[in-house]
């Protein structure tokens, strides 16, 4: 078999058999091909796409690639969570300990942040001491004694994977269905669970068009259904941030307050949580109906068991979790900057991702790879798509450590809004549900 | 400028910039942009194409990524000629010569065989002593003394290219119009010219489908326009090998009999050397009509000069010319093995490729680029399309000095053939000429 040959076949709009696809991997993860032609390989899927066939081989092959986490030692449903990536998201900070209260093992692998989406791990190692990265083995024994594990991905767990994935960030070949499904199910598969909620977002802070997010959908909801694992998607809004709140810090205050009972139900964030809290009781077979799954989620917040659950992650992990008692302890910025309405009327429409760049020009993001960022610095949104404001009201609060570039990020920030005269609908939150 | 911006832009079907082309190509030269970056780019053009502004302004960028060679010392008329390769053809070594009798300057480069088809430089190197890769000084001197010069690139004209081409062959993106055109045209440019014939080849030992050879001869017909070279393309046919014979010294052999006057001026080789060669001396001036052209080209062949210019031209490159006076020197090969005939009727088609394929089987070619050829072996062909042949007659003798694989060659040979019982028009040779 020769690598030039695979790489013609699936320029010429071929499918690739198994053995074919099984020699690719294999020889990324040994080195045996080169770099160049991974990529000319992975060019010529982002633009003729892989069929069922190839992306469920495909999966399997960079699933084997590595390790497995064998979580046989509870006997307790295991559901795991993904999410595309957006701005303000913070459901998996909330949802992990929740369903873990209800009696739903959560073992969730999480990325860090990169451009204006935010990342869980950076979110999680705001919190001075923490290190949110462990290997498998401290993983499941996170898992066993908490019911939960964030944490971020050990090297030896589909590690073709990390490969591609680093050669497709700057290649231009991120934004590939088949690549983005079988990237996501192959960690997902090398982690023990019976099924697992699919968030993948659509709107201005999403990475995905709304067409990819819904062919990703049906993409994972398939391959999900072959490897036994029974998978939910949901299409879910990014036309503004889904939290009060972006900055990592800020956003592990939003979350801690949210388990705390501080957030109201009626919010975004709260709104989406329990939609796909919902279907994780389901797929865990601890609920039937969507009402009664949110009657246990909503009984299980009252208990407070979800918060002393983060408490004891967040102290595992090496973090003091007094801010679960003391949220204010979370706000460190140096300074608060108002930023004022430039114009009057109803908030028509955000462009989100400027939003999440204007966080990132505060500190709160990354360009490249290489960028350090500041834990405490970004935003809280005050106006909301819908809502009406005058001219000079506060669209939002900057956290500020540096003033380095912060007239960049005010003018960035405030341009994303546009504003009508006649009133907006608010977007509505959950757009589709695919099962 | 990012690389992965402009590869993102060639992904999404957009055109490119001259400047965003030369962060490219100059990124490639000092290898600041990576393989596994350039492979990607390559990917996105094979797929995607180039518009005529960006292959225009890739081209010229490939030209100026090295210096270029001066021929401002003669006031001849300087003519190049191109072929896309095929089996037994040996136009060049018989048209250089040729022209160069008549007054034009042919200042040529040449490459060397890969896969089915031959390499002038490989064919001149069959003679012991021949080292045909000279330096740009060495190749002007060359066109000065003799009036041509058939050599190898130096790797200081167009280094771009030469880099770019290493890494086609390896990511299955050798066969883009765009490509393929700069490829050829930039080093074409890179030595003072006042005109081209391009030779590209079609049928079933050509590189190229019909209509990519169509698209290719237009593109460079353009190119040719746009930098002011008066470029000429024909489309001829490759159905069958173009000479008698295949094989390194055997088709020196051949060009060397034709030089001598011993080659029938029927024969398809004949037929379209002077077809290019009329071109040429239109090209440079020195005839109207295509009947003027071909009375001044038989002349030339008719006082032997063009035999005596390649006899000094071989000795100026370290070969012993004795060969023009004594054409036999040149069959070395161990032992001759009569091809026969399995069944009989009318030559209906060869499989040139295959053809092609079963001289490298006996050593005359390379299938990978390390391969060491055997410049005695190859194939003289008896039975052409169109002609009738007995069961057991000899469709070909084989030139062979190892055991190796002459069943799998000879195997290969005979089934590459298909024959009919009614008359089969011979091929038209040339089948389409574009100005």
């Amino acid at each position: 078999m020769q690598a030039v040959t695979l790489i013609a076949k699936k320029r010429d709009k071929q499918a690739l058999t198994k053995e074919e696809l099984r020699f690719l991997v294999e020889g990324c993860v040994t080195g045996a091909l080169p770099d160049y032609q991974t990529a000319a390989f992975l060019m010529a899927v982002r633009l003729n796409g892989m069929d069922a066939e190839e992306t469920a081989a495909f999966t399997e092959l960079l699933r084997d690639s590595g390790g497995q986490v064998d979580l046989s030692f509870t006997s307790l449903p295991k559901v795991d969570k993904h999410s595309t990536g957006g701005v303000g998201d913070t459901t998996t900070l909330i949802l992990a300990p929740l369903l873990a209260a209800c009696g739903v093992a959560v073992p969730k692998l999480s990325g860090r942040g990169l451009g204006h989406t935010g990342g869980t791990l950076d979110k999680l190692e705001s919190l001075q001491g923490v290190q949110a990265s462990v290997d498998a083995g401290r993983f499941a024994e996170l898992v066993k004694t908490l019911g939960f594990a964030v944490c971020g991905q050990s090297s030896t767990l589909a590690p073709a994977d990390g490969k591609l994935y680093a050669l497709r960030d700057v290649t231009a070949t991120v934004d590939s269905v088949p690549l983005m499904a079988s990237s996501i199910m192959s960690k997902k598969l090398a982690i023990q669970a019976d099924g697992m909620v699919l968030d993948i977002k659509v709107g201005s802070g999403a990475l995905l068009s709304e067409a990819d997010a819904m062919a990703l959908a049906q993409e994972m909801v398939t391959l999900g259904k072959r490897f036994g694992r029974h998978t939910i998607a949901f299409l879910t809004d990014m036309s503004q941030p889904l939290g009060r709140f972006v900055g990592n810090a800020l956003e592990l205050y939003e979350a801690i307050r949210a388990l705390r009972g501080e957030l109201d139900l009626t919010e975004p964030l709260w709104q989406v949580t329990l939609a796909l809290g919902e279907q994780m009781l389901r797929i865990a077979g601890l609920a039937h109906a969507a009402d009664e799954a949110r009657a246990k989620l909503l009984a299980a917040l009252e208990s407070k068991r979800p918060l002393l659950l983060f408490a004891q992650f967040l102290h595992a992990l090496g973090g003091d979790p007094e801010c679960c008692t003391t949220p204010d302890l979370l706000l460190t910025a140096k300074r608060e900057v108002p930023v004022l309405a430039p114009e009057g009327g109803f908030v028509a429409a955000m462009n989100t991702a400027s939003l999440g760049r204007a966080a990132m020009l505060l500190g709160a993001g990354r360009a490249t790879k290489e960028d350090v960022i500041d834990p405490a610095v970004g935003f809280e949104l005050h106006a909301r798509l819908g809502d009406l404001v005058r001219p000079g009201d506060p669209l939002a609060t900057f956290y500020v450590n540096s003033e380095a570039h912060l007239k960049e990020a005010l003018e960035l920030f405030t341009s994303a809004f546009t504003f009508s005269q006649t009133p907006v609908a608010p977007p509505k939150l959950i757009r589709t549900m695919l099962v």
